[in-house]
């Protein structure tokens, strides 16, 4: 199989970032081209990038020129790393001329045409491209994958929905600096803080989880249904939220039931053996304190969910708590899996 | 008003450093005793003290000689931070020999027949004094303060109880560092990490506010009685304790209402005018964004609870933030003021 | 004594929040005027300041204007807390219009006829006042402070200069994050990290205490003489700069004689008693490890100079670690000590 | 080649963990045997061992038998991770019994007829061994690799001193928290803050140097005999220890010479490519801002020397920062590329 070229939009930025680091060596993808903001196109990806990751910026990468927005990619697959001030338009216009986006940005994801997708949740939800295709009179699409504290309690739901059904869930994250891009957080607000606030967070948490684990039916999401109630929580660690969940079901079932669906959940990504799938999707750890948003975010290359405490709730049936890394699992690795299962199953070219 | 001797048990640990700190200067009481470990009696308290805070060891105490646990003490007021692996009988004791203890200790909290207060919320659960002391033949009285992460919300549900009545919350807590005492949790395990467990603390948290906001009767605490779920993290910050909760009311309160009640509340200490007591019990921010644990745990000298965030929940009626400093008022502040109170009302002598 | 009134130029920043946060409840100053960049001139204070300090906004800024730099200012006294790429001609306007400009910006401060000034180090700099109104046709001046790395040092250097002579010295700063202003470092680059570079600090620190340790002779400064040479890091805290310190004296002491001066070192403010005066400038601790900047920076309200660790150095003749608040004295709290100086030796009006 | 059963003392502390981490998968070594305290011992590695790394115990190791230091062992090679109370006759009885000890204890670093290695430095200095079985009678030998502060620093100087030689050096550190151990420094006195100080630092990374830099001649270590000082510092990050230095040469050497030097520094470990040996010794980072400790001390697999901001010094000939990962290459790391030097040499059996 010949590498897959494509294409990074807002590659200098955080997200950015974490993609060019994660198609490094990847087997089926090779990055093409890369795009910045007006002020950065036209130089290279070397000079006009401030790499803030901890591995060093990929040699290949440096003499890249940035392009804009504007111009015009020839990548069939194309990632968008895109602020939603401007993903908007500009994945329209690529999808309407043939490229399959895979969008972390938020400004489609709850298009009704638009699979929200985690492969390992709701692959089938990929029939929506046909639809958009229709509706749109595209010949590309538009995917895209969910929030960043969206991502490691919905990969946690699919199971407990399956099997037991869920009624209602309570969400408390507690979430890394790096959500907030670069430069985001000022160090001088971070520092020996908590800021119980990120802006416009809490609805997406509320709303997303709700599509991802909803069914396809006639070419509509029905939405799973279940009360979400969200608080969100910005605390000092670079990377990696956690998340203190508290979960009504609607069929009881007893703590073993409910610690081996989580922990015997596999999906497609792990039937075919997708590159950057992880060998579970959520690992259950029996430990009291973990997982730890330090010791657990690069789990399976900070593509798993990490879950722990799972013990009865006062008020719900049970309280869980769910890690996951934020711009591996919860962003570029996501958005990356999301290609991997598109191009497994077809929708590309 | 000439001042009042007071001894200060563990006075070498993090909390017992909290007494001594606020205690000088004081108007109405005086440290004329401190006690430590084995290891530390006999040696003076500038020798055996590893000073942790940041304002300097008081001069007065450097010279002091530590006494043990075992040693009498001639003051009236004795302020208890042992720890609960020895706070139990060496407090019983004290109270037999006719000291009244204001303890920080878990130990006898939940005993029916001892005040477990905070001044502003259950200021007539004194009168389990007489009790205590007619079951017990005691002189003195054991008087005990909250684990440092009920107070915050105790304090924020005194005037909602009053108003609406409560019947469930789920709390989710945001713990310093600090509230582990010292040396606590090691750097290495804090930094970069939230740990998302306390051991021992979620039981105090779903119980003691039941005891204190339940109504005295016949010489018995009737609990609250509203159910309460509590999650409870340690994150990187150095002190102050930050809460999210859920709150279900008895009867529907729209949001002026609920936010009125906080604001308005003032209780006996206000009315007092003790010497530790905030002008406000509860501090109503109003920014998106606060309380922060840095920017307000010391609103008020760190005796005020600073709530914000204040918003409707889409499973229980309203959501807010809650905040207190963890060793200010969550402990040696607390247990001060409670004996600002004792005073105040006439049990000491 | 009424009170002198004043304005504070660039208020809104990290340095600016400074100024008005330490001129509440100032003895002899009143804040009457404030301003702040293009885009938040003609707002109130209140709306248009990120108040980012850990004590709220005092209330009587709320409601207070914003002016624009080129606004006329009708305050015999100014701070100036702006940037130096807008702070030197707007700070020589205002000087030819009759201000005292006390200024932290370091466009001015190496000039020949301005006074770089550490009322403890050189208050006979003042004298150069003079010369700038004679050679520049002013009835104002502009007196600076200097950087917030080279103040710590020059204090400590001043008693040591006078009594032994200083050949060479060299220092490695580890600074706060505050120092880089707000928003500064990003908290993605500060978190569990050291950046070994601050862009133009070196030189500041190599040069600046040359000029302040000169003397002033026929209205010239002649450079103190010293060879310098500083290595500058920027570490994770929020406050405080600490400095380690090599020192080679001109003439031998031994190390009592070397503690002895800075711990017996007074100087004019103390003498003076000038209300942001600290009791000693220079604090000598005797404990292995301090001072430690979270538990010294904020000695004597920050405007003290904490050395400890004196030792035989094997290159220099001694070695020691000084400590100073990087926006109290090192910045907003000096330039209020200048300006009091100056008020009391008579340049004001 | 079958592998070489290596045991690890003193396995379930911070440098205990990362030999066994790093012993994983290794290509000539495997482990048959750990020892711990007598609390641990008669426990498995699992029960007793507090595991602190990020990445998982590996799985061999979990129901190994944790042995005490008095038992028996029959692994030709043994890595030491004791600390020093107890290192000392321990490591002793075990070379004189067969052991060859590669100890990360100081115990016997500055012993003459020991080693004190780094493979890179001084690989001839194992020459030493056969001094010290003549003199001890042992058929075994103790190997040691210095203190986590001095190894970075002499990587930097080997090729420095043999092309330039070294008049002075000055050495600051700023030095990680797992340096301190496990539990080490208490979170609360760690956070937002810098101590400093280092009990019995100082010394060491003054005389260490000197050692592994100098001549071995008629079996005897001449000390490279120029003079330093050393200033050690704690700073608030998890891992890598970096080092502001200002060294004076022998010989002029211009800016573009100095910088070369260590840029083609090579030694035997990369000739012999030993397993752990990093493609190069010491990288040198031509931005302005690097080495930072967060994003350089994982470079070559935390084996490397990361050396920047190369600049002339006013008062030594250059300065510029150095950085490694002190608990890799600066302890078990270090003692691992030790023992594959001692093996390829065949000091072993």
């Amino acid at each position: 199989m010949s590498s897959i070229k494509v294409a990074v939009l807002g590659a200098t930025g955080m997200v950015g970032q974490r993609f060019v680091q994660l198609l490094q060596g990847h087997p089926w993808f090779e990055i093409a081209a890369v795009t910045g903001s007006e002020r950065s196109a036209g130089r290279t990806y070397g000079e006009a990038c401030r790499w803030v990751l901890d591995t060093d910026m990929p040699l290949a990468l440096r003499d890249m020129p940035i392009l804009s927005s504007a111009d015009q990619l020839d990548t069939p697959l194309v990632f968008s790393a895109l602020p939603s001030s401007v993903a908007g338009p500009v994945e329209e216009r690529l999808a309407a001329a043939g490229h399959v986006v895979c969008s972390n940005a938020s400004n489609h994801r709850m298009a009704p045409d638009v699979p929200l997708l985690i492969p390992e949740v709701n692959p089938d939800h990929l029939g929506l491209i046909a639809i958009q295709r229709k509706q749109r009179g595209w010949s590309g699409a538009i995917v895209t994958n969910p929030n960043c504290t969206s991502t490691p309690v919905t990969m946690a739901f699919r199971p407990l929905l399956d099997a037991f059904g869920i009624s209602r869930v309570l969400i408390v994250s507690m979430q890394a600096l790096s959500g907030a891009g670069h430069p985001g957080i000022a160090s001088y607000d971070a520092g020996d803080n908590v800021i119980p606030f990120i802006g416009g967070e809490e609805p997406k948490v509320e709303s997303e989880p709700q599509k991802m684990l909803g069914a396809l039916n006639d070419g509509q999401v029905i939405n799973a249904g279940f009360a979400t109630s969200a608080h969100c929580n910005r605390v000092p660690v670079l990377e990696g939220h956690l998340e203190c969940v508290s979960i009504a079901l609607e069929r009881k079932a007893d703590l073993e039931e409910f610690i081996a669906a989580l922990r015997k959940f596999r999906a497609l990504p792990q039937e075919l053996c997708l590159p950057s799938a992880p060998a579970q999707p959520v690992i259950v750890r029996a430990e009291p304190d973990r997982p730890q948003i330090r010791r657990d975010r690069n789990a399976s290359g900070g593509m798993a969910t990490v879950v722990g405490r799972i013990r009865p709730c006062a008020l719900f049936d049970y309280k869980f708590v769910a890690l996951a890394h934020n711009t591996i699992r919860g962003a570029a690795g996501g958005s990356i899996l999301n290609a991997e299962l598109i191009v497994s199953q077809g929708y590309l070219g």
